[in-house]
């Protein structure tokens, strides 16, 4: 036997194929809220793929309400990563190391979340699961999907450092222009207002410019194929326009 | 723009490169409890590895109470899957879709447990980890740390399933050998006594043997390099023998 190879094993590369996609209404990383449940309007659609894509695979899964996503930051993955981030809940000027938080820049870039268990659907070999509250970019790569189990995962007196509770959320008010503009989309988008409502309440601008006394500065987002713009007066956010196209 | 580029592109497989590894008291994946948290007397290290092995990386990882721990089940992956898995719960009879189960028989062999923080130690570059509760083999690789955020992972009403509360447990007397035994190891190892008694609690037996009346038998497993023979009587373990020795 040769001293150390039992560590050396353990320390070869592995390879993951993902088992799916998910299909989610933020169009890019910006509007994504910064952990999952905060905006329950954002309904996604995990697709699966391949030899996972078996109704089999999915058979009692109806059982639990929530589940946990195990997923690739496929955006963020080719930056590589630091030990050192900035959250932005510090307001984005303290630095904690990177496994002291849910940053996307980590050594193995596995996200994680748990989202509610909205529906199965299986069509022929096709394998589709709705979730709700999920905090993924469309078209963000699946590894994993688990059940959250109670009894091990709720844990009610955990102390959550920084991150103790839910971040302070902003109200939103509607120009009568972007009002309209939303009353015309609702057929293809019923939810889109509650769904702008929810995302703008997380503050999805960088933390260095949440404290800016700059209300001249109007903000964009894509959900879906709607561009949104609004700017942020008096710690409320004011949309001024919905307007469909990339 | 190729059709179908973007679906090609995130299907591509990932490799992942280990962190760091785990030393915990499971010799074997026989003995291991079937969820984190059920066994406190289990106290396990994390010792990083190569780049993330820099105190910075786990600078204020302190402030949180549990830790999220993503693994590979390193001693089933080379096993594959199968869409339906039978799970011990339900007594390793009826068949259920992997995804609605916590099997180590997983497309992506990735595990995923909370466990509690005990301490944080930095000798030079040298990072240590320690936590209760874990349910790894001895030398599993990890992948990722992240903290439990109480607002986002702690859902107190979800419903579980089959796996809605802690599984039940069965008690365990010494024999006057078995008892004698410990108290020569116990310089050694202090808690042996309470951790043979949690882990025998959780029936670590196969699941098609639970209900069997065959009193005779005696099982076997090891933690740390110390052999545990024991029999079920009446749903209560009796340990036998305590003995040092691979």
């Amino acid at each position: 036997m040769i001293i150390g190879s039992t560590q050396t094993t353990n320390q070869n590369p592995i390879t993951m194929h993902p088992i799916g996609i998910i299909r989610s209404p933020y169009a890019q990383k910006f509007a994504v809220p910064r952990q999952p449940g905060l905006v329950r309007a954002a309904r996604a659609t995990i697709e699966l793929h391949g030899t996972a894509a078996h109704p089999d695979s999915v058979r009692g899964l109806e059982q639990f309400s929530h589940l946990w996503i195990m997923f690739v930051f496929h955006q963020t993955q080719a930056q590589g990563w630091k030990p050192l981030v900035r959250p932005p809940r510090l307001g984005g000027n303290k630095k904690l190391g990177v496994f002291a938080t849910r940053s996307t820049f980590r050594p193995n870039p596995i996200g994680l979340s748990v989202v509610e268990l909205e529906a199965i659907r299986i069509d022929g070999e096709r394998v589709f699961i709705d979730v709700i509250g999920g905090d993924w970019v469309d078209k963000t790569p699946v590894l994993d999907i688990k059940p959250y189990i109670p009894y091990a995962d709720a844990i009610s007196n955990a102390q959550g450092g920084f991150a103790q509770t839910s971040p302070a959320t902003l109200p939103t008010v509607f120009s009568p222009e972007a009002a309209a503009q939303i009353e015309c989309l609702a057929s293809e988008y019923p939810q889109l207002r509650l769904l702008i409502e929810q995302v703008l309440a997380q503050d999805p601008r960088p933390a260095y410019q949440n404290n800016s006394q700059d209300v001249d500065k109007t903000y964009g987002m894509t959900l879906y194929d709607v561009n949104i713009r609004w700017q942020v007066v008096n710690q409320q956010n004011h949309v001024i326009s919905v307007v469909k196209g990339f």
